[in-house]
């Protein structure tokens, strides 16, 4: 630990679910932590339950000051306008990172505005539940997930680590580095076409009574269409054309399926089958 | 328990997971459990468990003939060539039933054949994993889980509700009746459609290095991508019509999601995800 000492204060803003398992992670670690969300609700509860030390629920210059790490966990315009708005509060010399789940469009519109005194180090932590809100905060979710840092050419590798080690003390096992645009493509396949899948499944029947006649398979692979339709429908938006040639060529190769199938190609389907399973794998092994 | 006293005697024929699974959870409920197999080492293994009190590898009419109660866990074309070479066998007056995944068309293949003083009901237990063979029997997996019964016009009330003590003996919590073409119905949608699905997925890319940028939602999603493919091809085929009609309502579903994703129309997106979330809810009351 090189930098995150435990005298660096830090700011997470937006004290949803995410925000609010960060500030709890990096509380029972020994940090000082603030944070700001427009709802007194969440400050208090964060505050009662000493998820947080200090918190507001409006942006004042001389408690944004006071921090020298800055984590946004906002929806993505309403992080690029808090930059807008409020960056000139921030101390000279602070790094800040996000959780945004794209990063090529979030990265361009944060760059062109951000302070050069400023250091944006972009990370995006795998992790989630299909509850909402600071009062569901758990930094337990961050154990063993995976953690993506999509650095850019304006950072530094001290920026970076700072990230990084950041990540380590919210108990993440896996931290890469790939480029805005890898992780979009990755995010794209991983999370957002299997949200997509979710949803459009989840809509094909009324559903009141399928419950009664379901096995896990199905309880599984609806798990994610529980979804707050404002953020994802933004963050879709946001990765638009990469989600499109996901969602494309997921397609693909259902269709090929369905038409092994149609045609009664029993070789063709086993060898779909035989390849899911021998992929499939690579997911079991620690 | 007005039939499945401790004196019935039950047989097994097919002990791999769901079948030792069935043969674990009679045998710690006390009944005097047979199984055929023609694996010797899984009759072995079996008997050195407790699972089975005997077990044979060929079929021979006195140990079949000792049976009052006889389940088919076996593969449908091999469930019907059982029947067809071997009923004779079978006590009069026993009543047979299986957990085969699809329903009209091995109702009609067994009812064309089956001896008249033999009833037949066919059941679908709604549990499994992704693992094989009798080492990983445990009839934990059926504990809370669904248990569908299709009855048709040859069965008693006598007959379905000795399988519904059966279920019941077994922990099952939900028992529900379904038609033959209603369960292929919902098991077209819920089961095949869930796994066509996840092979489609996890065929779509190398999977090598994914798991590193993975949350869990991919995970889940991709569970039952690992498949038993002689198994699943036989059920898609055996239930080909019904399937084809699931996944073409999954594919125009899926596709209105992508055409308003291609369209910037993120008023029908949303509408797509309150949809699913209220949906979804179903599954989470108990």
């Amino acid at each position: 630990m090189n930098y995150l000492t435990k005298d660096k204060k830090i700011l997470i803003v937006g004290l949803g679910l995410i925000g609010g398992s960060y500030a709890d992670g990096l509380s029972r670690a020994g940090y000082e932590v603030g944070a700001i969300d427009s709802s007194a609700d969440s400050i208090e509860y964060a505050l009662a339950k000493g998820i947080i030390e200090s918190g507001a629920c409006e942006v004042k210059e001389d408690y944004v000051r006071r921090f020298d790490l800055i984590v946004f966990a906002l929806y993505p315009h309403v992080f690029v306008d808090w930059i807008a708005r409020y960056q000139d509060y921030i101390k000279s010399g602070a790094v800040i990172s996000d959780v945004t789940g794209v990063k090529l469009s979030i990265v361009g519109r944060i760059k062109a505005i951000l302070r050069k005194d400023i250091e944006f180090v972009p990370a995006h932590p795998m992790a989630g539940r299909e509850v909402y809100g600071v009062r569901n905060a758990d930094c337990g979710i961050f154990r063993d997930a995976n953690f993506i840092i999509t650095p850019t050419e304006g950072n530094s590798q001290t920026g970076i680590s700072r990230v990084r080690e950041l990540a380590g003390v919210l108990g993440f096992k896996n931290i890469v580095e790939l480029t805005p645009e890898r992780h979009d493509e990755m995010v794209g396949f991983l999370s957002q076409l299997t949200h997509c899948i979710a949803v459009a499944l989840m809509t094909c029947k009324e559903s009141e009574h399928l419950v009664e006649y379901t096995g896990d398979s199905f309880r599984d692979l609806t798990r994610i269409a529980r979804i707050n339709e404002e953020m994802w429908s933004e963050l879709f938006l946001d990765n638009k054309d990469e989600l499109l040639s996901q969602m494309d060529l997921f397609l693909r190769n259902f269709e090929t399926l369905r038409d092994a199938l149609a045609d009664g190609d029993s070789e063709r389907m086993k060898e779909m089958m035989r390849l899911s399973t021998y992929r499939r794998g690579f997911f079991d092994k620690k």
